[in-house]
Protein backbone atom coordinates (compact mmCIF):
# COMPACT_ATOMS: atom_id res chain seq x y z
CA UNK A 1 0.00 0.00 0.00
CA UNK A 2 1.54 3.36 -1.14
CA UNK A 3 1.42 5.63 2.21
CA UNK A 4 2.00 9.11 2.19
CA UNK A 5 3.96 11.08 4.93
CA UNK A 6 0.98 12.80 7.48
CA UNK A 7 1.59 15.88 9.13
CA UNK A 8 2.40 15.46 13.03
CA UNK A 9 0.41 18.33 13.86
CA UNK A 10 -2.69 16.44 12.54
CA UNK A 11 -2.11 12.87 14.57
CA UNK A 12 -4.40 13.98 16.92
CA UNK A 13 -7.47 13.68 14.24
CA UNK A 14 -6.54 10.35 13.51
CA UNK A 15 -6.82 9.27 17.57
CA UNK A 16 -9.20 11.58 19.03
CA UNK A 17 -12.32 9.70 17.53
CA UNK A 18 -11.24 6.49 19.41
CA UNK A 19 -10.24 3.86 16.91
CA UNK A 20 -8.92 0.35 17.28
CA UNK A 21 -5.28 0.32 17.14
CA UNK A 22 -2.95 -2.68 16.42
CA UNK A 23 0.48 -1.90 18.31
CA UNK A 24 3.50 -3.36 16.91
CA UNK A 25 6.61 -3.65 18.55
CA UNK A 26 9.60 -5.61 17.73
CA UNK A 27 12.78 -7.39 19.92
CA UNK A 28 15.73 -8.98 18.29
CA UNK A 29 13.96 -8.68 15.03
CA UNK A 30 11.04 -10.62 16.21
CA UNK A 31 7.65 -8.04 15.56
CA UNK A 32 4.60 -8.63 17.30
CA UNK A 33 1.06 -7.16 17.52
CA UNK A 34 -1.48 -6.40 20.19
CA UNK A 35 -4.74 -5.02 19.89
CA UNK A 36 -5.50 -2.36 21.80
CA UNK A 37 -8.28 0.77 22.28
CA UNK A 38 -7.35 2.53 25.66
CA UNK A 39 -5.35 5.26 24.20
CA UNK A 40 -5.99 9.08 24.23
CA UNK A 41 -4.28 12.48 22.73
CA UNK A 42 -2.22 14.01 25.82
CA UNK A 43 -0.68 17.11 23.35
CA UNK A 44 -0.81 17.96 19.77
CA UNK A 45 2.52 19.03 18.88
CA UNK A 46 4.11 17.35 18.81
CA UNK A 47 2.14 14.80 19.68
CA UNK A 48 1.98 12.97 23.04
CA UNK A 49 -0.22 9.96 22.91
CA UNK A 50 -0.32 7.82 26.50
CA UNK A 51 -1.75 4.08 26.32
CA UNK A 52 -2.46 0.96 28.37
CA UNK A 53 -0.86 -1.49 27.83
CA UNK A 54 -1.56 -4.52 29.77
CA UNK A 55 1.56 -6.18 32.22
CA UNK A 56 -0.43 -9.65 31.15
CA UNK A 57 0.59 -8.98 27.77
CA UNK A 58 3.62 -9.91 25.67
CA UNK A 59 3.97 -6.55 24.11
CA UNK A 60 4.47 -5.08 28.11
CA UNK A 61 7.71 -6.25 28.13
CA UNK A 62 9.22 -5.27 24.84
CA UNK A 63 7.82 -1.98 25.11
CA UNK A 64 9.57 -1.62 28.05
CA UNK A 65 12.63 -2.91 27.06
CA UNK A 66 12.86 -1.03 23.58
CA UNK A 67 11.12 1.99 24.27
CA UNK A 68 9.46 1.82 20.73
CA UNK A 69 6.37 0.95 19.13
CA UNK A 70 3.85 1.53 16.75
CA UNK A 71 0.21 2.06 16.25
CA UNK A 72 -1.35 0.99 13.02
CA UNK A 73 -5.28 1.92 12.61
CA UNK A 74 -7.08 -0.73 10.69
CA UNK A 75 -10.34 -0.44 9.21
CA UNK A 76 -13.45 -2.73 9.17
CA UNK A 77 -11.99 -5.41 6.26
CA UNK A 78 -9.08 -6.17 8.53
CA UNK A 79 -11.86 -6.65 11.89
CA UNK A 80 -11.25 -10.32 11.79
CA UNK A 81 -7.59 -10.12 11.76
CA UNK A 82 -7.63 -7.20 14.70
CA UNK A 83 -9.69 -10.02 16.67
CA UNK A 84 -7.09 -12.51 15.85
CA UNK A 85 -4.78 -10.98 17.26
CA UNK A 86 -6.71 -9.64 20.21
CA UNK A 87 -7.51 -13.61 21.13
CA UNK A 88 -3.66 -14.94 20.55
CA UNK A 89 -0.05 -13.85 22.62
CA UNK A 90 3.03 -13.20 20.24
CA UNK A 91 4.62 -15.66 22.87
CA UNK A 92 3.20 -18.46 21.24
CA UNK A 93 3.22 -17.52 17.60
CA UNK A 94 4.23 -14.91 14.96
CA UNK A 95 1.31 -12.86 14.33
CA UNK A 96 1.94 -11.24 10.98
CA UNK A 97 2.87 -14.65 9.66
CA UNK A 98 -0.38 -16.60 11.49
CA UNK A 99 -3.14 -14.08 10.17
CA UNK A 100 -1.11 -12.91 6.38
CA UNK A 101 -0.62 -9.32 7.73
CA UNK A 102 2.57 -7.33 6.00
CA UNK A 103 5.46 -5.72 7.96
CA UNK A 104 7.03 -2.81 6.33
CA UNK A 105 9.90 -1.02 7.48
CA UNK A 106 9.28 2.13 9.49
CA UNK A 107 11.50 4.83 9.79
CA UNK A 108 12.15 6.14 13.00
CA UNK A 109 11.83 2.86 15.08
CA UNK A 110 12.88 -0.76 14.62
CA UNK A 111 8.57 -2.45 15.10
CA UNK A 112 7.24 -2.47 12.04
CA UNK A 113 4.56 -0.66 10.42
CA UNK A 114 1.21 -3.33 9.23
CA UNK A 115 1.09 -2.30 5.63
CA UNK A 116 -2.57 -3.35 5.56
CA UNK A 117 -3.81 -0.71 8.21
CA UNK A 118 -4.45 2.66 6.72
CA UNK A 119 -2.66 4.90 8.78
CA UNK A 120 0.43 4.26 11.14
CA UNK A 121 2.15 5.88 14.04
CA UNK A 122 6.02 5.51 14.71
CA UNK A 123 6.12 6.00 18.55
CA UNK A 124 8.93 6.31 21.31
CA UNK A 125 8.17 6.37 24.95
CA UNK A 126 8.95 9.64 26.39
CA UNK A 127 7.57 8.69 30.20
CA UNK A 128 7.22 5.76 31.94
CA UNK A 129 6.34 6.91 35.49
CA UNK A 130 3.08 5.59 35.33
CA UNK A 131 3.72 2.21 34.25
CA UNK A 132 4.10 0.92 37.88
CA UNK A 133 1.20 1.67 38.48
CA UNK A 134 -1.49 2.15 35.93
CA UNK A 135 0.47 -0.01 32.94
CA UNK A 136 -0.02 3.31 31.25
CA UNK A 137 3.01 4.47 28.70
CA UNK A 138 3.23 8.14 27.59
CA UNK A 139 5.02 8.07 23.66
CA UNK A 140 5.55 10.49 21.19
CA UNK A 141 4.53 10.07 17.48
CA UNK A 142 7.97 10.54 15.11
CA UNK A 143 6.20 9.93 12.07
CA UNK A 144 3.04 9.61 10.90
CA UNK A 145 1.70 7.61 7.71
CA UNK A 146 -1.67 7.29 5.67
CA UNK A 147 -3.20 5.68 2.32
CA UNK A 148 -4.37 9.11 0.72
CA UNK A 149 -7.43 6.87 -0.70
CA UNK A 150 -8.84 6.46 2.84
CA UNK A 151 -8.38 9.74 4.66
CA UNK A 152 -11.52 11.15 4.18
CA UNK A 153 -14.24 8.78 5.70
CA UNK A 154 -11.96 5.88 7.28
CA UNK A 155 -14.09 2.85 8.20
CA UNK A 156 -12.36 2.69 11.75
CA UNK A 157 -13.58 0.04 14.16
CA UNK A 158 -14.43 0.79 17.95
CA UNK A 159 -14.69 -1.59 20.82
CA UNK A 160 -18.01 -1.56 22.42
CA UNK A 161 -16.35 -4.68 24.48
CA UNK A 162 -16.85 -8.57 24.36
CA UNK A 163 -15.90 -8.30 20.23
CA UNK A 164 -18.54 -6.04 19.86
CA UNK A 165 -17.40 -3.08 17.42
CA UNK A 166 -18.95 0.16 16.51
CA UNK A 167 -18.10 0.76 12.68
CA UNK A 168 -17.09 4.74 12.01
CA UNK A 169 -20.34 6.10 9.97
CA UNK A 170 -20.73 9.53 7.99
CA UNK A 171 -18.86 12.43 8.97
CA UNK A 172 -20.66 15.59 9.57
CA UNK A 173 -19.23 19.01 9.96
CA UNK A 174 -20.41 21.42 12.15
CA UNK A 175 -18.53 25.46 12.82
CA UNK A 176 -16.32 25.00 15.18
CA UNK A 177 -13.57 27.24 16.89
CA UNK A 178 -12.32 23.87 18.47
CA UNK A 179 -8.89 22.41 17.50
CA UNK B 1 -35.46 11.10 30.32
CA UNK B 2 -35.68 8.06 32.52
CA UNK B 3 -32.42 6.85 33.26
CA UNK B 4 -31.40 3.08 35.19
CA UNK B 5 -28.59 2.10 36.75
CA UNK B 6 -25.84 0.68 34.96
CA UNK B 7 -23.02 -1.86 35.98
CA UNK B 8 -19.09 0.07 37.00
CA UNK B 9 -17.90 -3.30 35.48
CA UNK B 10 -19.45 -2.28 32.03
CA UNK B 11 -18.45 1.57 31.89
CA UNK B 12 -15.51 0.55 29.83
CA UNK B 13 -18.12 -0.18 26.95
CA UNK B 14 -19.63 3.48 26.86
CA UNK B 15 -16.24 5.40 27.09
CA UNK B 16 -13.82 2.76 25.29
CA UNK B 17 -15.49 3.04 21.83
CA UNK B 18 -14.47 7.16 21.88
CA UNK B 19 -17.19 9.61 22.25
CA UNK B 20 -17.33 13.04 22.59
CA UNK B 21 -18.34 13.95 26.17
CA UNK B 22 -19.53 16.77 27.92
CA UNK B 23 -18.17 16.96 31.10
CA UNK B 24 -20.19 18.87 33.84
CA UNK B 25 -18.55 20.76 36.87
CA UNK B 26 -20.26 22.99 39.71
CA UNK B 27 -18.69 25.43 41.67
CA UNK B 28 -20.88 27.25 44.82
CA UNK B 29 -23.61 25.81 43.38
CA UNK B 30 -23.04 27.57 39.28
CA UNK B 31 -22.96 24.21 36.86
CA UNK B 32 -20.69 24.49 33.83
CA UNK B 33 -20.41 22.11 31.02
CA UNK B 34 -17.10 21.53 28.44
CA UNK B 35 -16.70 19.50 25.55
CA UNK B 36 -13.86 17.07 26.18
CA UNK B 37 -12.46 14.06 23.69
CA UNK B 38 -9.02 13.50 25.25
CA UNK B 39 -10.05 10.65 27.24
CA UNK B 40 -9.18 6.99 27.98
CA UNK B 41 -9.83 3.59 30.26
CA UNK B 42 -6.94 2.93 32.96
CA UNK B 43 -8.73 -0.10 34.57
CA UNK B 44 -12.11 -2.14 34.45
CA UNK B 45 -13.48 -2.09 37.79
CA UNK B 46 -13.91 -0.05 39.51
CA UNK B 47 -13.59 1.74 36.20
CA UNK B 48 -10.36 4.17 36.64
CA UNK B 49 -10.18 6.48 33.93
CA UNK B 50 -8.23 9.58 32.82
CA UNK B 51 -8.91 12.49 31.18
CA UNK B 52 -7.11 16.08 29.71
CA UNK B 53 -8.77 18.84 30.66
CA UNK B 54 -6.84 22.10 29.60
CA UNK B 55 -5.60 24.46 32.15
CA UNK B 56 -6.93 27.05 29.72
CA UNK B 57 -10.53 25.95 30.56
CA UNK B 58 -12.71 27.26 33.16
CA UNK B 59 -13.32 23.61 34.05
CA UNK B 60 -9.66 23.17 35.20
CA UNK B 61 -9.86 25.13 37.93
CA UNK B 62 -13.05 23.67 39.15
CA UNK B 63 -12.30 20.40 38.92
CA UNK B 64 -9.01 20.75 40.83
CA UNK B 65 -10.55 22.60 43.49
CA UNK B 66 -13.88 20.58 43.69
CA UNK B 67 -12.38 16.84 42.62
CA UNK B 68 -15.59 15.95 41.28
CA UNK B 69 -17.04 15.89 37.77
CA UNK B 70 -19.63 13.61 35.41
CA UNK B 71 -18.76 12.63 31.87
CA UNK B 72 -22.21 12.73 30.57
CA UNK B 73 -22.36 10.99 26.66
CA UNK B 74 -24.30 12.58 24.17
CA UNK B 75 -25.95 11.49 20.74
CA UNK B 76 -25.90 12.73 17.28
CA UNK B 77 -29.51 15.19 17.96
CA UNK B 78 -26.98 17.07 20.91
CA UNK B 79 -24.55 17.74 18.08
CA UNK B 80 -25.02 21.25 17.88
CA UNK B 81 -25.07 21.87 21.45
CA UNK B 82 -21.90 20.00 22.35
CA UNK B 83 -19.81 22.32 19.21
CA UNK B 84 -21.68 25.38 21.03
CA UNK B 85 -20.80 24.50 24.79
CA UNK B 86 -16.68 23.69 23.04
CA UNK B 87 -16.92 27.14 21.32
CA UNK B 88 -18.11 29.12 24.56
CA UNK B 89 -16.41 29.67 27.90
CA UNK B 90 -18.58 29.37 31.23
CA UNK B 91 -16.46 32.24 32.71
CA UNK B 92 -18.87 34.40 30.59
CA UNK B 93 -22.05 32.70 30.35
CA UNK B 94 -24.67 29.72 32.16
CA UNK B 95 -24.26 27.12 29.00
CA UNK B 96 -26.91 25.18 30.64
CA UNK B 97 -29.48 28.45 30.61
CA UNK B 98 -27.73 29.56 27.50
CA UNK B 99 -28.04 25.99 25.24
CA UNK B 100 -31.30 25.15 26.95
CA UNK B 101 -29.99 21.77 28.63
CA UNK B 102 -31.70 20.24 31.48
CA UNK B 103 -29.30 19.72 34.84
CA UNK B 104 -30.39 16.69 36.68
CA UNK B 105 -29.30 16.04 40.56
CA UNK B 106 -26.17 12.87 40.66
CA UNK B 107 -26.30 10.73 43.60
CA UNK B 108 -22.54 11.05 44.51
CA UNK B 109 -21.45 14.21 43.62
CA UNK B 110 -22.08 17.94 43.43
CA UNK B 111 -21.72 18.52 39.36
CA UNK B 112 -25.09 17.62 37.93
CA UNK B 113 -25.75 15.24 35.25
CA UNK B 114 -27.18 16.71 31.32
CA UNK B 115 -30.46 15.16 31.57
CA UNK B 116 -30.56 15.01 27.80
CA UNK B 117 -27.11 13.04 27.73
CA UNK B 118 -27.92 9.23 27.03
CA UNK B 119 -25.52 8.23 29.65
CA UNK B 120 -23.62 9.50 32.87
CA UNK B 121 -20.70 9.00 34.44
CA UNK B 122 -20.80 10.48 38.10
CA UNK B 123 -16.69 10.76 38.80
CA UNK B 124 -14.16 11.90 41.45
CA UNK B 125 -10.81 12.77 41.06
CA UNK B 126 -8.22 9.76 42.89
CA UNK B 127 -4.97 10.74 41.16
CA UNK B 128 -3.72 14.45 40.11
CA UNK B 129 -0.19 13.51 40.10
CA UNK B 130 -0.43 14.28 36.18
CA UNK B 131 -2.15 17.26 36.47
CA UNK B 132 1.08 19.76 36.56
CA UNK B 133 3.02 18.19 33.51
CA UNK B 134 0.33 16.84 31.38
CA UNK B 135 -3.42 18.26 32.63
CA UNK B 136 -3.92 14.83 33.04
CA UNK B 137 -6.96 14.03 35.07
CA UNK B 138 -7.68 10.56 36.93
CA UNK B 139 -11.17 10.07 37.98
CA UNK B 140 -12.95 6.93 39.59
CA UNK B 141 -16.54 6.35 38.42
CA UNK B 142 -18.77 5.95 41.28
CA UNK B 143 -22.22 5.49 39.98
CA UNK B 144 -23.34 5.38 35.87
CA UNK B 145 -26.77 6.03 34.08
CA UNK B 146 -28.46 5.00 31.06
CA UNK B 147 -31.27 5.84 29.13
CA UNK B 148 -32.40 1.74 27.95
CA UNK B 149 -33.68 2.70 25.07
CA UNK B 150 -30.42 4.33 23.73
CA UNK B 151 -28.57 1.33 24.62
CA UNK B 152 -28.24 -0.58 22.37
CA UNK B 153 -26.97 1.48 19.26
CA UNK B 154 -26.31 4.75 20.98
CA UNK B 155 -25.56 7.37 17.42
CA UNK B 156 -22.31 8.61 19.37
CA UNK B 157 -20.29 11.35 17.93
CA UNK B 158 -16.78 11.56 17.65
CA UNK B 159 -14.52 14.04 17.33
CA UNK B 160 -12.12 14.59 13.85
CA UNK B 161 -11.43 18.04 14.51
CA UNK B 162 -11.96 21.35 13.10
CA UNK B 163 -15.69 20.64 13.93
CA UNK B 164 -15.88 17.62 11.90
CA UNK B 165 -17.52 14.56 13.49
CA UNK B 166 -17.80 11.18 12.89
CA UNK B 167 -20.79 9.61 13.73
CA UNK B 168 -21.05 6.22 14.82
CA UNK B 169 -22.09 3.48 12.65
CA UNK B 170 -23.74 0.10 12.51
CA UNK B 171 -22.42 -2.46 15.42
CA UNK B 172 -21.01 -6.06 14.25
CA UNK B 173 -19.75 -8.98 16.87
CA UNK B 174 -17.26 -11.17 16.13
CA UNK B 175 -16.63 -13.91 18.19
CA UNK B 176 -13.61 -12.58 21.32
CA UNK B 177 -11.58 -13.47 24.03
CA UNK B 178 -11.16 -10.09 24.71
CA UNK B 179 -12.77 -8.24 27.60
Amino acid sequence: MAKKNFPLSDVYRLLEPGPVVMVTTAAKGRPNIMTMSWHTMLDFEPPIVGCVISNRNYSFDILKATRECVFNIPTLELAKKVVACGNTSGRKIDKFKTFHLTPADATCVKAPLIDECYANLECKVVDGKMVAKYNFFILEVLKAWIDPSKKKDPRTIHHRGNGAFMVAGETIKLPSKMK
